[in-house]
């Protein structure tokens, strides 16, 4: 009979239950200011009114993983409690921009179930939409996760979904507005354009952060995000606090302004891998890969596919020759961004 | 000739004297973005417009802990400077809630004096009141402390006010408005309602969080509270920075959102004792024990009365055999928040 | 062919020549929240819209610092990325107030340059303007910088700017509508007007504050400057990240409230040092000393002119008998600020 939150067990989704998650989240200035104070984050759709308005937005909106982490913070007590490993995402879709003063909500579909042949855990996964408060869709992501199971219960029909390795250019939701034709490249802080860049080509980002607690902290919690193990020192026998891996995202993201300035918006999350864990005093460097590009109906506005991966250790590598992920790497994450042709 | 604040002696205080405490602040979004940045604050009527809204609220206001800090921030130069020790709090009572954008100003009222038969320091009972830009009252609180005197000057007649040691349920002030009837549990986070709780029941909120450095200097520094202990490191002969008890408050109410979800706003302080220090790499964990219940005159708002502990330790445990407070215990704090019926 | 930014180097800078700084920033309210946050910052007319109105102004502007720290934090790519030493300030001016909505943009004008005879390095002077969305100039100031060359090129024809070593009294730019003849001192903490200070004297303002990493890095992430040695410790051999020293000005300046609580606003900078390196554990205290006085156009508003030092020791020290700054200072900056006469 207590009264806090035990979490969910394996047994407790079933594939077609919708989970309603808790505690809609108002978000305004004060969340950006600390967003850029939290990450060295300078893309410039995202930090100035004006800029925004000579791309055709009303006015800036928020750094697009401000949504990710706050609808993802919103599925940590629903989904993430009893989870074992996150292990990966799929069909990522930003659809509408989040403007300052909007409340974000939080819902998610199970839509697959599969136990693990040790009987003790199971994957689960869940389709997670998050809100604006007039209703409209702000992003969709797929996100499958491993939990425990609460007891020996028999297994459950297995339900595997089917899902796309990548979010297809013509799916691609392009801000209503967005205009890229008076863009300023002085202002946003690099030249290249669209056609500068070559599929397959790996840009360095140069510099690194050395991760401090109290940021990695501020950052989780800001999206109210509640997993113990970010939190709590006594939680682990070696008395690390296990980084919140959209810490890593963010951070990543904003080191790659430096080379990829003018890949402004985020629209798709076609995967991500959280490859190794990441603990203060760690210093994080991050480098890209340019996997594809794509036109846009929209006016000078082109996509581009970007592997995205923050390391402890150099650019460019990725695996060891047995085919995992080198230790250094932290996060090998897959997404569409937007960038004047 | 000094320009520096030395600050108040005991000999400084006399009975109905009233001091205007410098420094108004105007208050806004950024620093509710902060809150939620230092603490896990998760309740729903402060972190959504539109929940606030379905409360009968225009929209959320700041964490009700935010209007405490920062009268108690004015306080210290006038109060604190040459306390030895903070020893209490009574009738402490928020009238009006704080709305974004509020600027708070604070007075307090000098209402009792008593030397110490050392001579050498003497208690001083002070009743402070906090303002919005209006003059309306938007909390006030009894609190008394130790401060050092500056001689050898002849004790002043002792002044002991009596204090009530809870506030009475008739004199808790509903914010206008308030309307508990369309609650919706599902996105405040917990089924659970007033009826659901039991006097005598001790609630286990789980979750610790391992204090920082940066973290509680930020949060101290953002209610102006400039008291050298907790940021100058060479002010102790051991190298620690004392934490803000206040600090270790809002920390322990926002963890008890697990269980306390729907304990949405605090109307009155009965009590409190900053049981033992605080200090950096310190993990505090929260429980708190139902105390009494009661009915309000506002539609499907009821009143909780809980003790609020802060402890480095387990659930349930408060005092030693000899009386004491357990070495673990940090906080002991004594509070009626509003939940629906 | 990197994408990345490889930085100016000293050939890179002729006189005349304008640079574009990139990614205008929009602060608001939320950048006013963290700079309480980080700063013991307490000035009233920085800290409240009320307190502000009774001076004059339509509402309370952004401390003046967050404008120095942003036009800096903009020139960073541009003008320190292979700088060597950071030289000094000079004629630095306040024109107009940052109002909360504001949108920064900044360009630097090269007015100087002179290589050095090791024929590696030269000194460069720029004159950096930081303007609002409608164009006007916030603020200007003359920096200049050690940079490295990129390879044996011939030396330029040196340029070197005759610069003023204080900003004349009647050049000092007052705050449309600015009137201090309705002063509140009790609201703003202390009682001391410009005629109470003289000419020579030296204020010691008693607080120390302990510098974190995490405070030191989101302060200075916050402005947008992207110097890899404030964030990456493995970029020196000491493992020691460097503070960026306009952290330890906005330190210096909040501390010296105490003791200069109404030297309210920041309008001229005639000059500064970083002299010596500040390092995460150091405690930063601060002392004043009162280098001039005058009056100025406006209702009840004079200028004080100050030396403001930041040390890791006591107040007067500044330099040793060699001339040399004291290991112990950190900052000796030269200002002007407005006081009420």
């Amino acid at each position: 009979m207590t009264k806090t939150n035990p979490g969910r067990f394996f047994e407790d989704y079933a594939v077609g239950d919708v989970i309603t998650h808790a505690v809609p989240r108002t978000i305004k200035m004060g969340e950006r200011a600390l967003y850029h104070a939290l990450y060295p984050a300078r893309h410039a759709l995202h930090s100035s009114d004006q800029f925004a308005q000579s791309c055709g937005l009303p006015f800036s909106p928020l750094d697009d993983l401000v949504t990710f982490h706050t609808v993802f913070g919103k599925t940590v007590p629903d989904v993430s409690l009893n989870a074992v490993a996150n292990l990966g995402y799929a069909e990522g879709r930003w659809i509408t921009p989040l403007w300052p003063g909007d409340t974000i909500t939080a819902t998610s579909e199970v839509i697959g179930v599969k136990q693990n042949s040790n009987g003790k855990s199971g994957v689960v996964w869940v389709h997670t939409t998050g809100r604006n408060q007039h209703g409209e869709v702000l992003m969709s992501y797929v996100r499958w996760v491993m939990v425990r199971k609460r007891s020996d219960s028999t297994a459950p029909e297995p339900v595997i979904p089917v899902l796309s390795t990548v979010v297809a250019p013509a799916d691609l939701v392009i801000p209503h507005g967005l205009d890229f034709t008076s863009y300023d490249f002085a202002l946003a802080g690099e030249p290249h354009r669209l056609g500068d860049y070559s599929v397959g080509e790996i840009i360095d980002h140069v510099d690194g952060v050395t991760i401090e607690e109290a940021e990695h902290m501020l950052a989780t919690r800001l999206w109210q995000n509640t997993a113990k193990v970010h939190f709590d020192a006594t939680n682990r026998t070696d008395g690390k606090r296990l980084i919140y891996g959209g810490h890593i995202i963010s951070l990543a993201r904003a080191l790659s302004f430096n080379g990829l300035a003018n890949a402004q918006m985020i629209v798709a999350l076609n995967g991500g891998a959280h490859a190794n864990p990441c603990f203060a005093g760690d210093t994080v460097r991050a480098w890209s890969e340019v996997l594809d590009t794509a036109e846009t109906q929209a006016p000078g506005v082109g996509a581009v596919r970007l592997r995205l991966v923050a390391t402890k250790g150099g650019a460019g590598v990725l695996r060891g020759e047995d085919g995992k992920y080198h230790p250094d790497v932290l996060l090998d994450l897959d997404y569409w961004a937007l960038m004047p042709v």
